[in-house]
């Protein structure tokens, strides 16, 4: 398979997964349910849940071991869309070309349908650790290492969400914009590669590799967002385009230009791909994603 | 000690691990922080973590094993109410006297606030299975069966809050409104006596019994809320009274009527002691809280 072929295999498997959970949850009412899935299911990239698993199929082939933690991440990070899109925080009214949570619903759903999300990744975590804990106390360890570093990168996420919202219409540090990537979007794509790697049972050596390989394309990923924010395409995107300037948001493009950005995003990707030369063939995938996370148009 | 002493006496230890947490806790930004302590140190009644302590303490002398606990379900109430009072959801301005967050701070800062309090409950949870992991495993057996529960009657708190939000201004079957206390608040108040009762190691019908209390003790605490809304004592509450009937809220009062909702208070509160027989003069201070949630006047 090439990696577009892969991208996709990986997608619908995702997609199933998390179709399979929606059937099988009952648990929260008819139409919070309906807007739950309608923003899980709204077309996303399933970047975070392939992180998970293909950095999972680095070292074993079961991929059932590493499913729930990949519903888990896909869930939080729905929960944060709706939360980012609503009037009190950037008040968005597309993502996704789809309308936003609270702009289909209504602001109390669109509340209540994020934090159905964040709990219901700890239900599903839950669940994972409860069909464990009789089994192998050695494999159980290992998944609560990974329930704590997942309580804390979304911990880490809601710190960047905030500094990001009290810096709208100020002059930012440089520092203070590095610390917004790297917690607002760069811990969780850090997590997912780390979850993929712990649950793989990779040695210290190569956690370390794949962790710095997870930081650069998470930086990565912000740059090419913030650019893809100033010159992309409405129609691809899927949202409107220049409304980080309108908010007077605070972006590499607005700190650095659309020229030095760009630069500064094909070197981290050069330096991510550098990371994952100790897996040999087997990482060709990662290196695709560093790459299509560079060159993606939506 | 009587009863009163006792209760000062629990709610002084709670605020204590409450405090213990946060100057530990560094992980969230600055005023976020400061957001998520304001709401959290309003002056709560700590109704939550003391049954939870007060339920273990029935079996057990060694409180530190379920402060986590107490101290994330606490956590969790203070999350369901800074969002229940956005202008999205009740639109209020006060609680316990004092602004509401996103009155004190802003909408923003209250919305991460909640979902930061959310998310550091299962930071508590996380960091105490880990320590764990290592000792005993029917003791780790317990707690993820104790994490499971808890996840589950988080999402019930979120349904009961939803569908709280569909019926305002409708009219309610009876059914519907049962659904609403059975949920919003009577699913967390339940999950308290449990998991003080399963950390205790209750045998099954201990655990029954407990459960029938707080099921019962979780109704009377709705339908005394509701009383006070109809007629409490706006400076002692510490919000405005009526605000129920202006909304056009689904209560026992405008189902009922004030004078048959105090009759139901009073036999659903006598009928959650007998069902404490059996633990004899240690349910004490457990009989005490029932009568203290049917006289309360805030």
């Amino acid at each position: 398979m090439d990696f577009k072929e892969e991208l996709k295999h990986y997608q619908k498997k995702i997609n199933k997964e998390l179709e399979k959970y929606l059937r099988t949850n009952n648990c929260l009412e008819g139409t919070l349910n309906e807007s739950m899935e309608y923003s899980l299911m709204a077309g996303g990239k399933r970047l975070r849940p392939i992180l998970v698993i293909s950095t999972y199929s680095l070292f074993k082939n079961d991929l059932e071991e590493c499913f729930p933690y990949a519903v888990a991440i896909e869930m939080v990070h729905n929960f944060s869309l709706i939360h980012d899109d609503l009037p009190g925080i950037d008040n968005d009214d597309f993502r996704h070309g789809k309308l936003t949570n609270h702009k289909k619903f209504n602001e109390a759903t669109a509340i209540l349908a994020g934090d159905g999300l964040l709990n219901n990744a700890y239900i599903v975590i839950s669940n994972d650790l409860r069909k464990m804990s009789k089994i192998n106390s050695k494999e159980l360890e290992k998944k609560l290492k990974v329930f704590n570093e997942f309580t804390l990168a979304v911990d880490r996420m809601i710190a960047g969400e905030y500094v990001d919202t009290e810096y709208e219409g100020r002059e930012i540090s440089t520092e203070d914009l590095q610390y917004i990537h790297e917690n607002k979007t760069g811990a969780l794509l850090k997590l997912c590669v780390r979850m993929g790697a712990i649950l793989g049972d990779a040695n210290d050596e190569e956690l370390e590799h794949l962790t710095s390989y997870a930081e650069k394309i998470g930086l990565a990923f912000q740059i090419k967002d913030d650019i893809l924010s100033e010159e992309g395409d409405e129609k691809v995107l899927g949202k409107p385009v220049g409304n980080d300037k309108k908010l007077e948001k605070c972006t590499y493009v607005s700190k650095y230009g659309l020229e030095k950005s760009k630069e500064i995003l094909e070197n981290i990707t050069k330096e991510a791909i550098e990371k994952l030369e100790s897996f040999g063939d087997k990482a060709d995938f990662l290196r695709g994603l560093a790459l299509y996370i560079e060159s993606r148009n939506k």
